[in-house]
């Protein structure tokens, strides 16, 4: 196990009407909240309503960033930045899934940096030293947003996605009720559920051997969204299964999978190219891509890991390492087809053309992947595998 | 899955070295600090002398609180609480493993409170408020009280062992060096395992039937007991033993298996009577006990959870499941047993004639167990069986 400091600091507030805290839990941070949230659908499930009652009810002056876009863009943090410092905002409340959360993280930490906001991404994560406090309310399972220090941005102008952590980002409190996933649709849920099975994939794939507790808990939570996803996409009022795969997004990203050891976002990587470039739902790109860096990555020095994944997760059985191995990925292309889950690039309206430009893209600041390095021709293969 | 509220407050430094960080730490919250510890084993294996270099280092005046026992006394606590008053300390620094821990807990609460500290096990956890900041170095892995809010005294007058559980008692910070437990003899190591392995099964029998993700992590856990703790036993020095029993310590009993669904307990509640009155090691009379309070609570209406345990936790098979069931049982006391635990009462000294106090003494504020109640008569069985 490798060293590591631990602090998941992040207060959760978890189940059914749980917002009933929330004007008890922003007391702490000020009476000038700005209030960010996405394109509408809380308008329509009366959480909106919710939410500025309380404040009205707390007192609380609110200022509204509406319209936060899936793929969230710079220009939106810029707009938040600058009703911050117009209204003095002393905390941000994001109500959402992880594009609204990231969104409100990179305006709390832009809010104290003086250029532009995309300087973030490309001057590196120490330069965030302070951030505005923030609270979320959760609509989507999927991003583990609501618990962790990661953003991610996409800059229109550069065609690029990038990711800023830092603890300061992290959420101060975050409610998490599963009845506001009720209503998230049928592709939604199953992009959602695809994202954490690949959060966890990100960190379970690790060149770090000594890890057995880190990754007996990962194959827990895979296999939790093995049973519950499913569930979810047939019934989508089920609370337990929405519950369940609330808790393993949030669970798969605060940390308790990657502390002690090093990790890999060879897919997140790659994806985000694509993402940047064509505005694919994250989790598709991610079901598509997932299955050909396996592939990809799988060698000789790399089976007895596939295979572990296989055996544990997949309940693979079988002689030739090789064949196992193998077999635990046609399992995982089987799930995410299953889910209804694009299979190829092309399936999404990505064109041959570009693929090399997204290759480059990928490796932009660097080979990306810790499992198994990645170069721009690597990239650029699986790019064209999984065309 | 049941509401909850998610707060793990502890920052854990994990790793070699991480004492380094110690007087960095300790800035926050004062330059008077009482200083904690047991029976002398930090002073043989040079702990001692680190901690007070990094204290005159960093101009801290230290107050000490030495001779902590297991099962630490109400007595050591009220000596602790009024040391605090004398020398206006500002925090607590523990040094050692989880007697050390909560005899500074419950001083840290002890301290706010105007009559005697027994009171607080006695008007139970809602009489805590506040408690002063506590900083712990931890020596052995088993308790799980480094990263959590539970301290377990013993009152020898009253022959009384009780808990109080509030999260302003969660250390601020704990550093969890493995190396610190290479030189815990054998059968210490033993009973810190079974420790362990007891915090899991406490919280994985449980009767709220939604917690498949609580459940599969709880067995990720329990596999790396099984699987690390013959090792640490045989290789007293495999830094990744230590390292994975005690990070699975933590995680055993912070939260993270609780959250979400109602937890049993019983065994600790029986076993807590018997070490109140015999001062057996805690680990040992779990080893003792929990085979016999298994076998007592299967049932008709429970085997479904006991071959869940038994094929996820020990790959038993079979179409019987009443059998299967048995036989995660007999796995259970077999590996207590490899780990070199006694298997009987008798075998630790206890007299037949104090079963039936033990029994009162358990039941004393009410029936005992979540997965199964069990009332005065029940207990005396189990103790009996032990026998």
């Amino acid at each position: 196990m490798l060293d590591f400091n631990y602090m998941v600091s992040t207060k959760v507030l978890f189940g059914k009407n749980k917002i009933e805290r929330l004007g008890e839990e922003l007391k702490q941070y000020g009476k000038n909240i700005l209030f960010v949230y996405g394109r509408g659908s809380i308008k329509k499930n009366g959480l909106y309503d919710s939410v500025t009652n309380i404040f009205s009810r707390n007192s609380i002056v609110y200022h509204e960033l509406p319209g936060v876009q899936p793929n969230p863009r710079i220009t939106s943090v810029r707009q938040g930045i600058k009703l911050c410092r117009e209204q003095n905002i002393e905390c941000i409340v994001a109500v959402g899934g992880g594009s609204v959360i990231d969104c409100a993280k990179t305006i709390a930490a832009g809010f104290y940096h003086e250029g532009d906001p995309w300087d973030l991404f490309l001057l590196g994560d120490s330069t965030i030293k302070k951030a505005l406090p923030i609270g979320t309310i959760l609509t989507f399972a999927g991003t583990g947003s609501e618990m962790n220090g990661n953003a991610v941005i996409s800059n229109e102008e550069t065609e690029q996605k990038l990711a800023i952590h830092n603890d300061v980002l992290r959420p101060r409190f975050s409610i998490l009720d599963p009845t506001y996933t009720f209503t998230v649709p049928r592709n939604q849920t199953a992009a959602g559920t695809v994202d954490i099975f690949s959060h966890i994939l990100e960190q379970y794939f690790s060149p770090t051997k000594d890890a057995f507790v880190q990754n007996r808990v990962a194959e827990s939570l895979l296999k939790t969204c093995i049973y519950y996803g499913p569930i979810a996409l047939t019934e989508p009022t089920n609370y337990e299964a929405r519950a369940q795969l609330m808790w393993t997004s949030s669970l798969a990203l605060n940390g308790l999978l990657s502390y002690g050891r090093i990790t890999d976002w060879a897919t997140h990587g790659i994806e985000h190219a694509v993402s940047a470039a064509y505005d694919v739902t994250h989790g598709a790109g991610l079901a598509i891509l997932t299955p050909y860096w396996m592939q990809y990555v799988l060698s000789e020095e790399t089976t007895e890991k596939f295979v572990e994944y296989a055996q544990n997760v997949w309940q693979v059985k079988g002689k030739n390492d090789l064949a196992v191995a193998r077999k635990g990925i046609e399992k995982t292309r089987e799930f995410f087809t299953d889910l209804g889950m694009p299979k190829t690039l092309r399936d999404v309206g990505v064109q041959e053309n570009k693929l090399e430009d997204m290759a480059e893209k990928t490796v932009l600041y660097g080979d990306v992947g810790k499992f198994k390095k990645l170069g721009k021709n690597d990239v650029l293969t699986i790019l064209k595998n999984a065309f």
